[in-house]
């Protein structure tokens, strides 16, 4: 079967058509500026065939009638009918608390996305255009959702209620939810697959937006990601933790609105806020390396915050059997990666330099003698998501 | 010499007389209502002498001025002169970036506090009146401020810098500050006395207010509270960390103002707001046991959080030589202390159950077998404003 997979922005539509046979990647794309004049869409297929399209999207509809026309076109196509497509798997951002696992998209699904809108104000209903847009153009195919929050559903009560008021939560529903769960599930599933069942595993989810989630035996018990995907670990544009009175004080001192607080929080923090240079990583390491003092310090924040939630999860799962880098920078940046386990050599967690800088593919970068297992699993959000779809359709 | 301590609140004011030469409390006392109807001053004195004065304070002036009647009276005072009184040594809350130590009181240093009313504007005021009243009624008595946030001076940057735009540190000097100081300092600096030098420190200040600190050689790395005293662990009536975005939709949602949502998470959160029947941890204790399931999940946050944060320091700090319990939970409750503890075995920590649960004054609780050494030192704020005064007077 081939699956399409999906991941609707407010602006954009990603997809990738992927072969179930052998889980290969049979095209892929972008669509961008939709509903926004200059609309492009840019679409990979094969070893290198790629070729740009400039037009007029004016809504998420348009969008998936050109990412159809691209998979059949005449010269680039690479299927005859959209009957080949056997079912389409939807990325959704929040799931809330409706939602543990992936569901068949009916109408009591898609109202359960709609019930949780409050909660990704500005992500399901983009996600919501892409199921309705891609079920007037495939009426007929199979829809599944697939919840960024749903992985980490299993967490206590201890680690996803915040310390406020009950009726905040009861009204609410304010409480830790997670994000990058489709990957946190995929890498912690591969770990499983690789180091055996029953472990204590620490996933670092490592790339322009990170996250850090504890599983024991499969099972999420934390993650730092919290109501939203700001808290946490420093980010490329996101400021991760702080103090909540900081919200207040920036506010009161420059006249802001709390959402403009937080827009400037998700949007110019991290990173970018930091370095005053990037929210690209790799840009905040060439500045550092010409001498730059503050994208010095957001490297070095970078590091140690990711450094203690390690320690701070290791205490939650009353020990660590493995630590996994995965996503842009964790499976990249050796150098990132060895700065984040310097510290944790009084834990048992000891790097073999070689290994890790020559591995980035899937593979072990922990010496022999480490206690804790250190690996790079390459996360791929798309595959788990055709593979949930699969799954779902195929019952 | 004899020195009197000053805790001057909006409408309180804590006061200690200490004999220097064995560091022995001769009275002590609070003068409560100031400025509003119904002032009291409460005032202890020997072994067990007490007594308590109605009496109008419409100003900090007035509350000294009774505070010196009180010390001098004729049937119960325990000095005939005020004269008696060397120095006086104020608690001040924010020290801000002025202050890395303790400072004799000139105009000089009445300018600094001022300067840092805009970072504690709750706290400082209401310092400088305890201080002025006492310059009007002491004129010619030596005067120390000693600062809640000097002991945090030292944490390096990227523990003590948030991942916002740098502008809003140059503008309004946001970052970690740290409180509990001076407790923090205290107890340190006894754990090094007692097990040497050099080594890496976890002091737990867990009483109403909450806050852990990691300490390398004396030298304070990281803290747990931030910006204000909102941060970090769970405490009574304060969340501890939560989701930024959190402030944003509260304030949304009910329609506050960022300041409303923040008070709310200062007085209405934590034990108070999770349990819904109290910030005393006595009570909620109380009600746990009696089967509250709000109550239970306070308290499994509250030691949850701990342990996460214990764990975050000793990778902070590359490991951990000791943790040291102090203030009113962490010197009294001992199921409160196992339950920290008790995850942290994978790191060393084994509590020996006869030692924690016989021992409440300074001494350790865990087995000789434990990697890492866990105490009970009892603090004493007080007095390490009593000493810092003396020490800066006789120079």
């Amino acid at each position: 079967m081939k699956i399409l997979v999906i991941n609707a922005g407010s602006s954009s539509l990603k997809y990738q058509l992927i072969d179930m046979v052998d889980e290969s990647v049979i095209a892929k794309g972008l669509c961008e500026r939709i509903g926004i004049e200059g609309s492009l869409l840019t679409h990979k297929y094969g070893a290198d065939g790629k070729f740009e399209l400039k037009t007029p999207m004016k809504d998420h509809k348009d969008a998936m009638a050109a990412v159809l026309d691209a998979l059949q076109d005449a010269d680039h196509g690479v299927i005859k009918s959209i009957d080949e497509i056997g079912a389409v798997g939807h990325r959704v951002l929040h799931g809330g608390m409706e939602f543990t696992a992936s569901c068949i998209i009916d109408d009591k699904c898609i109202e359960a996305i709609k019930k949780c809108i409050p909660l990704g104000p500005l992500h399901n209903p983009a996600n919501l255009q892409g199921i309705q847009a891609c079920q007037a153009v495939m009426p007929t195919t199979p829809m599944v959702a697939v919840f960024d929050t749903a992985f980490h559903q299993t967490m206590p009560a201890k680690a996803y209620m915040y310390g406020i008021p009950t009726e905040y939560y009861d009204k609410y529903q304010i409480r830790r939810y997670g994000f990058h769960g489709t990957s946190h599930r995929f890498v912690s599933g591969r770990a499983a697959e690789l180091l055996g069942k029953g472990k204590k595993v620490i996933v670092c989810h490592l790339g322009n937006g990170s996250s850090l989630s504890a599983v024991v035996d499969g099972k999420c018990v934390d993650t730092s990601m919290g109501l939203t995907p700001l808290e946490g670990v420093l980010m490329g544009t996101r400021s991760g933790d702080l103090d909540p009175a900081v919200v207040e004080c920036i506010a009161n001192n420059e006249n802001m609105t709390p959402s403009q607080v937080l827009n400037m929080l998700n949007k110019k923090s991290g990173f970018l806020g930091v370095s005053g240079v990037s929210s690209d990583m790799r840009d905040v390491w060439a500045a550092a390396n010409e001498g730059n003092e503050h994208a010095k310090l957001a490297l070095d924040m970078w590091a140690y915050r990711i450094s203690k939630y390690i320690g701070s999860y290791a205490a939650a799962m009353g020990g660590v059997d493995a630590i996994i880098f995965t996503a842009g920078i964790g499976e990249n940046d050796y150098v990132a990666r060895a700065m984040v386990c310097e510290p944790l050599k009084f834990m048992g967690v000891e790097i073999d330099e070689a290994k890790n800088k020559g591995k980035r593919d899937e593979g072990v970068i922990s010496s022999d003698a480490s206690k804790v297992t250190v690996m790079v699993i390459p996360t791929n959000e798309e595959l788990a998501i055709a593979r949930d779809t699969l799954e779902l359709c195929a019952k």
